[in-house]
C-alpha cells in the first residue's frame, strides 16, 4: 500500500525549525527533511518522491507568529523573499517555476483536515497564504510536480507554530511539538481516507 | 486619452466603507460604486469598464484591522464565504469562474505602487492575499475580464484600513479617508505611468 | 509546615476556564475555587486563607489572548467592569477598598518565578497590569489582606491563557492546561524558596 | 488665568518621537522638551512646572503600536527598563521615588478625556498600563510632585501611536501627527473645564 510523506525543515539560521521535529513523532509515515535553500529543496523532495512513492505528500513548515496550525490552501508562482534563504540567494519577485500556472490549490481536502485536528483537540484553520518565502516554493515546487507528473498524488502544506523553547520570553504564541504532530497525525490520517473531491463544506474562508 | 477607473464598495452591514469616501477624494479619475453582492458585483463592474474604457482599473475595498494600504498581488478562483453577502448568499468552496485558472496576479506595478504610497507618507506593503470574500471575488472578476477581454487594461485591487469613525472606541488601526485618498492617488499616477513590466525591484514579500 | 494556596475561577459565561483546571494539576498545594462575583470572591478567599493558614497565596485567573503565562506585579485600586459579573454586577470606577492604597505590588519574586516557568520549557512574562475587572479584584483585595491582616504570607496572581479547546476554530493563542500547571508548579516551587527580597534582578519591564 | 502645561520628549535614539511634534499643534498651551533619561527629565518638569504655573499639566509620550489615542490612569513607583534611556542608564525593579506609595491615578478625568477625543473623530481609550520605563517614570514623578508640593494642580499622562512617517513598511498602525493634536486639544480642553471628582461614568476598563 502506498503511503505518507512528510516534509520538514532544517532551521534556517540556527534557531530551530518545529517542523522537523513534529513529524518525526507522526507514527507510520516516511519523513524527509529538506534544506531551506530555494532550488534545492525541490530537487531533494522530487527524490524523496521517488525513493518512496507516496499517495499523500504534506509538507511542513513552521510560520513563526501564528497560534494554531494552518493548512494551506493556495501555492502561488513567485518567489520574493524579504531575507536570504541558507544559501545567500533571495529572490525577488520571480517565478518558482518559469511558465507555470499563477497558482495551485492544495489537492488535501482542507477542510476536513482542520475538523480532524479540532476533533483530536488541536486549534486549526485554513491559511489563504504560505507567503512567498521558502514555504510557498516548496508548496509550489510540490503541486507541480504532482501536476506535471504525479497526477495520483495528493499534495499540500501544513504551517505549524514556534514550539516553545523558541519563544520562551517572547510573549508570542507557541505550540508544544507533541501537540502539534497530533494535528499532524489526524490531518495525515484524514488526506489518507477522505476520497478526491470529498472535502467537507464548512465554513473557514477568510474576509480578506 | 484613456484614463483611471477606481470601484468602491456599498457598506455591507450598514456599518460604513471606507473605500467609497476615499475614491471620491481622487482627482481626475471616473468611481464606481458596486454591492457587496456576488455575481452583481461583477455585471456592475463590466458595465463600468464598458462605459468608462479605461486603461487602468483600481478596485477598492476595506480591510477592517490592517494598519497600512495594501496592494494586492493575487486573486484566487474561490469564494470561500464566512458570513453572507449583502443579499444573503454565502458560497462555501467554489470557483468565482468555472474553469478560470487557480489565479491571477494584478498587472499593476504592485512595489512600485507600494513605493509611491510610502514617499506620500502614507504607510504600505504588499499582501500576498485578498481573502476568499467579497473583495478576491471582484479582483479575480476584474482580472478574469481583462485577460478573456480587456488585453490591454491593468488592473489590480486595494485595501484600505478602517476610517478612523469606524473604530472610536474600539482599539484598533484606522487611517483618515484623505490619508487613504492620498496613497490611492500616488498609487494610480504610479499605475498610469510605469510601463508594464516595469515594475520596481523592491524587497516586499511575506516569510509565510 | 505552612504551605501553598492556589486559587482559580469558576468559568465566566459557560465558557470554561483554564486556571481551576490547571491548578488542580499542581502536586502538594490546597486549592480553593471562586466564584466570579465581586465582593464575593473576597469573603470566599478570606475563608480559604483562614482555613489553610498558608504562607504563600497565588491567586490564577485566565487572561483570554495572550499568549504566555504571565505574573502579575501590581494590583489597583479599582474596579471598572467592562462587562457584568456573573451575578450581574458592574462596578464602573469604584475602589475594590474605599480608602485602600492605589496599589500594591505582588510579595512573589515576580522576576524568579518568570525564569522558573522558563526553565521547565514554559514561555512566561511579567504583566504590568492585571486589568480593572475580576482578575485585578481579586488580586488587590489578596494583597490588601495580607498588608493588614497576614503580613507573614506572599503573594501574587498568575495569568495563564486560553486553553486550546477555548478557542478550536479562533485562531487566538492558546497552552495546554497541563503546560499550564508545569509553569504554575515551578512558580509556587520559586515562591517558597526564594527569599522575601530576593527576587531576581532579571531584564522584564514594558515600555509602555 | 493659570493654564496648561504639555510636555513631551526627546526622541529616543534618532528615530523620532510623535510627541514632541504633536504637542507643538496645540493651540494656547505652555510646552516643555524634556530628555529620554531618568532623573533628569524630573528636574526639567519640574523646573517648567515652577516656571508656568499651570493648573493642568500632560505629559505626553509615545506608544509605538498602539493604534489609538490612550489616556494613562495608573502611575507605579517602579523603573524596570528593558533597554537604556538616551545616557545608558538601564535601572531594573527600582523605585522612581523611594518611599512613595506604589501608584498615583491620574487626576485628568480620564473617562471624560477619552469621549473628548472620540467626539472630535479620533479613536481614543483608557490605558491601565503606562510600562515601567520612561513614561510611566515621568508620569509617576508628575503625579509625586503634584502630591507633595502641588496638589492643587491636576496632572496626567498620554500615549500616541507612531507617525505614519515612522513605520512607512512596517505594517505598523499610526496615526498623523495633526489627529494626534486634535485628540490632545480636546483633552485639555476638557481637562481644564471638568471639575474635580467630576469624571463622566462610562465603560472603559479592561479585563485584564
Amino acid at each position: 500500500m502506498k503511503g505518507v510523506l512528510l516534509t520538514g525543515f532544517e532551521p534556517l539560521d540556527g534557531g530551530g525549525n518545529s517542523s522537523w521535529e513534529a513529524i518525526a513523532l507522526v507514527p507510520g509515515v516516511r519523513t524527509a527533511l529538506l534544506p531551506c535553500r530555494f532550488g534545492e529543496m525541490l530537487e531533494r523532495l522530487r527524490a524523496a518522491v521517488a525513493e518512496h512513492d507516496p499517495a499523500v505528500v504534506v509538507c511542513v513548515g513552521q510560520a513563526g507568529g501564528r497560534p494554531d496550525v494552518t493548512v494551506e490552501r493556495v501555492a502561488v508562482n513567485l518567489d520574493d523573499a524579504c531575507v536570504p534563504d541558507s544559501a545567500g540567494s533571495q529572490p525577488i519577485d520571480e517565478p518558482v517555476v518559469r511558465g507555470g500556472p499563477a497558482a495551485y490549490f492544495a489537492t488535501l481536502p482542507v477542510k476536513a483536515c482542520v475538523a480532524a485536528a479540532r476533533a483530536v483537540g488541536v486549534p486549526a484553520s485554513v491559511s489563504q497564504s504560505a507567503g512567498t518565502f521558502l514555504c510557498n516554493h516548496l508548496f509550489y515546487g510540490l503541486m507541480h510536480l504532482i501536476a506535471t507528473e504525479r497526477p495520483g498524488v495528493r499534495g499540500g502544506f501544513v504551517h505549524l507554530p514556534y514550539s516553545p523553547d523558541q519563544v520562551l520570553g517572547e510573549a508570542r504564541p507557541s505550540m508544544p511539538v507533541p501537540v502539534s504532530a497530533q494535528a499532524l497525525t489526524a490531518i495525515v490520517t484524514t488526506a489518507v481516507s477522505v476520497s478526491l473531491g470529498g472535502d467537507l463544506r464548512l465554513v473557514g474562508g477568510s474576509l480578506h
